[in-house]
């Protein structure tokens, strides 16, 4: 019999909770993933129990056979967390996730905290959407409160008439989840900041992240963000920092900004290691994934230092060839097992160099090789 | 159903066999390990087959699920070797195998190929020992021609009174295996060259490693090695490539190499990822075990560029405490999951810095932190 290992319990079973696996594995923690689909792709690389969330008889086989627990999916029920929490560690903690959860929770929260975010109101019936648009005014997105991800419950309504059409859309959503009306912001830009904090407080980020969504969904993440003042990394990092200490938060986190003329709004958080960090496991000293582990079991926080610049391209719906990106000098391949399907996240890949020109030419060379040109121009643009 | 993914089976599950599989499981390349032993470390994250070298049934079923097979541990018998190889790709051959599995027959290649050698003679008979002996003068070393590792199956010869002791130690196994007698070589220092071959032949080598072994086990890498001129890390490299050409290898290897006022001797190879090349997976943009992997299925061999300094620590025997190293910046740990048990390699950890000064500075704390002075000693006399 091989000796007790450490075990982290892992709510959710996709990729993230898989490259969690792949990172505690080398420390000698092992990972018990909970997912109600039996082919999670994490069951590849760690034991998996299929159950669902409300399964009571599951979560508490779980939690007795693990040191702590934490999430690769936020929209667990809050409750499910709580009663975890009342038998083993739970990092985050029950109620940052219950405010992660929520946009409106979420607003408020970085508005307390100073940081700006884009006007919003609260809607539940169609006379509240009537109202909101009046005084937040149009362009504006109505998203779902609760559960959405990857750009899914939301509608971008640019003209009065389109009321009807976002109602159509999302008014069956507002009894369950209820929803929220947010101007469009003209961004200049979108940044992340990823973020850890240990259980004894301590706080660490890596560098700024500059992302490109298509359709609402993750493209292509740069790390270091080109071009940005110490002042904004700065302000931005205070931002992170603050909301963490609020929420008294263990773990990784992202936090999603736009920034509008020198401006940082803050768009949301995620309560969880980031695919915007995904660059982390070979463009840092230290990947999020180890440092959510290493935050969740109270172990020393690793060095969030880089190894120059690295740019991530995410696979959506079905893998490319992966030979281009295995011949580039410090291209890295990460391929989650998963069936192809439509805006489904398969897959990324993650782009290392010395610094922003060799970058630069790695991207152009397996942008033309994949004909993923339009994948790779943005980063292309301003790494020139 | 998750889509099927092409599969490395690996014979032996040992720390390199897991070391392998969580070096493919980015690529999304599954791995699927056979060994002996229920409880071998890499069943925690691979799938595991508990079966002998010599059960065909295990064997066979083996082959049927897989793309390709490799090796955790060499000495395999050759004979299973060849029979997979009728079924399925075989990585590294089983002719290669054979070689490296023999010290007579790989020392032959050795002086074949162009390097140099401690003298040596073949032992079968007590007979034979005296007469080697008298040929090769002492002190010298009595070693088993196959089998032997981490220092096992030697017994080190000063006078020639020791010969009866080394025949009592050994003589039973000159039957079984052979036996070897090399001269005893006064180095200044050991290296070794860890190599990938691609199945087109293409050649790859991280920098040269220098290692310091206690008792016959490896203790402390450091790459690159310190204080090594061009042109000896060139010949080291072409006898590697020479070596690897005609054995028509695929896959990693190490060849282990003792300088003596500016000589290279061949002391061995190890036909796979080597304890010498673990400094890889933090301090080089692609691991031994990743190269390996991608060697094997004949992907693009990745870039062995390296990160700075690297220095790697060998856990024997039990697991120090993993908090100073995981408080260094840059420190990382390696815990195999496996039984503590005096002699055992257990885990690793692995120092990385930007420069020799920085690497030394953080050798100095963590071996006082360890308690581990000596274990450091050598790393940071040369690093300084
Ligand atoms: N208020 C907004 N103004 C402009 N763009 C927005 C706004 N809200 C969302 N977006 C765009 O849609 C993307 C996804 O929206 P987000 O609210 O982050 O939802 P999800 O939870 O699906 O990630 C954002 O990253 C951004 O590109
Ligand atoms: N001929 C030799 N002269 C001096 N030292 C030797 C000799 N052979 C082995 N050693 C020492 O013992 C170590 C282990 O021996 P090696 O032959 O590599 O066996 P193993 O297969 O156990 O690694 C070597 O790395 C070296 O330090
Ligand atoms: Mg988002
Ligand atoms: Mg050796």
């Amino acid at each position: 019999m091989n000796r007790t290992l450490p075990t982290v319990g892992i709510l959710g079973g996709g990729q993230l909770a898989r490259m969690l696996a792949l990172a505690a594995a080398p420390l000698g923690i092992r990972t018990l993933a909970l997912d109600p689909a039996a082919d999670a792709c994490a069951g590849q690389v760690a034991e998996l129990i299929a159950a669902g969330w409300n399964d009571e008889a599951a979560l508490a086989a779980l939690a007795s056979r693990v040191d702590a627990i934490t999430f690769d999916f936020e929209n667990v029920p809050a409750t499910t967390a709580e009663r975890l929490a009342d038998q083993v560690e739970v990092h985050p903690n029950p109620r940052a996730l219950a405010v992660a959860q929520d946009r409106m929770a979420e607003k408020t929260l970085f508005r307390e905290t100073g940081l700006n975010t884009p006007e919003f109101a609260a809607v539940d019936t169609q006379a509240d959407l009537v109202a909101a648009v009046e005084r937040i005014g149009l362009p504006a997105i109505l998203k779902t409160r609760r559960l959405g991800y990857d750009g899914k419950g939301q509608f971008r309504l640019k003209v009065p008439a389109d009321i009807d059409a976002a109602w159509s859309a999302l008014g069956e959503a507002a009894a369950e989840h209820g929803l929220i009306l947010e101007a469009f912001v003209p961004f200049d830009r979108e940044l992340s900041v990823v973020a850890v904090r240990a259980r004894d407080g301590e706080f660490r980020t890596w560098p700024l992240t500059r992302n490109w969504h298509v359709d609402g969904v993750l493209s292509l993440s740069l790390a270091p963000a080109p071009d940005t003042s110490d002042e904004l990394e700065q302000a931005a990092v205070a931002q992170a920092k603050a909301i963490a200490e609020r929420l008294d938060y263990v773990g990784v986190f992202a936090l999603e900004l736009f920034v509008r003329g020198g401006e940082l709004l803050g768009n949301e958080m995620a309560p969880r290691v980031h695919n915007s960090g995904h660059w982390t496991i070979e463009g840092a000293h230290t990947s999020q994934f180890e440092n959510h582990i290493r935050a969740v079991l109270g172990l020393p926080l690793g060095d969030t230092g880089v190894r120059g610049a690295s740019a991530m391209l995410n696979w959506i719906g079905d893998m490319p060839e992966a030979t281009p990106v295995l011949a580039v000098a410090d291209g890295h391949w990460h391929d989650y097992g998963k069936d192809a399907r439509p805006g489904r996240k398969v897959g990324h890949a993650t782009i290392c160099a010395s610094d922003a020109g060799s970058l630069r030419a790695k991207l152009v060379e397996v942008g033309a090789a994949l004909n993923r040109e339009a994948q790779v121009a943005p980063a292309i643009e301003v790494l020139g």
